[in-house]
């Protein structure tokens, strides 16, 4: 169908509200994942590298995090040129090389997992198309089985890339995946809490210039696709900082004109930005909450988030913060399923 | 001195102008290096983690590149938060844990380097303060030996970390740190060379709200700390992307609004610059090219930077760029030196 007969941003608008369906389907395909977890697991990897491209990478960045606090292996995100520019061929015996894609047709993750492969690395591609280049590349490959994203901006894909990383990280470390049951519900929750608020921040937001979105821990990744989504569908200058960093020096680029989205939920991130969130109010920033540790961080502005434990929590952030980028889009005359050169593959080398 | 008796800006000039005679004392103290990087061949780590923050995260960026392309290891950026705020303590060993921190206060840096030594890594610092908590928690230390940083926007202590991380990488494969021979000379220059076309940038830039700043491979530390400098002190929401992730999506965000500052210098990274340049051109940004490479990316404005080996040239390519910060928050009307909201040590956790 042609998306110019769509009234504007339905298609995104869709996908979105296509969520708590999708993980329910994730979900019930956990016991897919069960032989190539054990397959990691019996590989013994002492480190990850984890190497994606746009909202994917910020599945990856979540990635890291899990693989870091449930695995409690060292990981660090890959820079694919040091191969596919620089022709750098390290040895990588002992390593898991995951890689994560919605199409799984990016010429530089492919390149680099053909050359992790050749260096001795257990290579995983994470994609939603098993018949991709990456998938078939790879040693290992799990399907996200998220179904074909209409939305040029990737709502569902990241969503159901992130659970499925936690399912993959949880069964290798032979767990059930507890944390995300009921999670579809959770997202439906999440999805008609949120509504109301979303709408409010929208119109809050509609001359805004400056969106500087926030998060620690496993939240960092909330806040970095939250950033992507704004700058893609609403064309915002929205910039994405640990609170750590944040903290560091770009506080100071923060001022009575800028909104910041902070991402707090129950657990050691969340509480982490009550510091974060104060920096930011005394410098006279408008502050929106996101999250289910929002109360715990501002009294102003937020919009709630049923708890979960908080290595599931950035699958239920970020559906408020995609409303968000839908409704704004809209609210500034734009239509976030056309958005100015945004392409669904993007061969970089 | 009480700085508001000086000019505005006047400490910052003073140390960008320092930064030739700084390189020449970090060369001259190279051979202190050689311990360091002989025991770290000694312990052949098989897998770097480097750990910073703020302007130091950048340089921990370009040692990322150092170490994957000279010494073939992987490497990965470390998040400190899953050691100081998850608590996790994974198996290190055969871990190379580098941390690079001007002040060497950082108390999450400290943190997070205490328990990568108790998991078994091999714990470096490089701190332009020997005396610091954080050289006394490393098991080996490296000083950065820049002297005092006078002005609040570091800009000789990121440069001379650049080059001493240069120096240590390149001792560890028994290299005598050819690449940078000259290097004082050539700092000199650039900086000579640059200030006309930073007079025209900061001009042109008087009112710019939006500035995305590029590069490739090495380059995109130099990208990331232009646009950290930019924000410390003119307050711009300017926003880093390496070249291939600004194709994926936030191009999208650059119109003819933006201003695009692409740091191109010889090798492969630059080269790969062609096409990032001729994507941000088609959506009518303005490009300001900086770099030994600029001419083959660019027929427009360009800031020329003499040429070296490429795993250098993030040493000289940064210097217009903080020439270019502190001209324009000059023109801007603020003092680079009294930027808001930013102090030397940030406490996170």
């Amino acid at each position: 169908m042609n998306p110019a007969a769509l009234a504007p941003g339905a298609r995104m608008r869709a996908e979105i509200a296509a969520q708590p369906a999708v993980f329910d389907a994730v979900l019930g395909r956990r016991a897919e994942f069960a032989g190539v977890a054990a397959a990691i697991g019996r590989r013994r990897p002492r480190f990850a590298l984890l190497a994606a491209r746009g909202s994917s990478d910020h599945a990856a960045l979540y990635a890291k995090y899990l693989i870091e606090i449930l695995l409690r292996l060292p990981a660090g995100l890959a820079s694919p040129s040091t191969t596919t520019l620089y022709g750098v061929e390290p040895d990588l015996a002992d390593v898991l090389f995951l890689t994560v894609s919605q199409s799984g047709g990016s010429p530089d993750l492919v390149e680099a997992t053909q050359a992790a492969r050749r260096c001795g690395a257990l290579t995983v591609a994470v994609t939603n198309n098993p018949e991709s280049p990456l998938a078939s590349v790879a040693e290992l490959a799990v399907g996200i089985g998220a179904g074909e994203e209409l939305a040029v901006a990737a709502t569902k894909t990241y969503t159901a890339s992130l659970l499925t990383l936690y399912l993959l990280v949880d069964a290798v470390r032979d767990g059930t995946g507890a944390a995300a049951a009921g999670i579809g519900d959770l997202a439906e929750q999440t999805l008609a809490g949120s509504a109301g608020p979303v709408r409010e921040a929208a119109d809050r937001y509609r001359f805004v210039e400056r969106i500087v979105t926030t998060g620690r821990g496993y939240s960092s990744a909330t806040a970095a696709e939250a950033a992507l989504k704004l700058a893609e569908t609403s064309y915002l200058a929205a910039r994405a900082y640990s609170g750590a960093d944040l903290l560091h020096g770009p506080v100071a680029a923060i001022d009575a004109e800028t909104g910041v989205l902070a991402v707090a939920s129950a657990g050691p991130g969340g509480a982490a930005m009550r510091d974060v969130v104060a920096a930011v109010r005394e410098r006279g920033a408008d502050v929106l909450a996101v999250g289910s540790a929002a109360a715990e961080v501002t009294t102003g502005p937020r919009i709630d988030v049923p708890r979960t434990a908080d290595e599931v929590a950035p699958v239920l952030e970020v559906l408020p913060l995609q409303q968000l980028a839908l409704e704004l889009a809209l609210a500034r005359g734009g239509d976030p399923d056309r958005p100015r050169g945004l392409n669904k593959v993007t061969r970089t080398r």
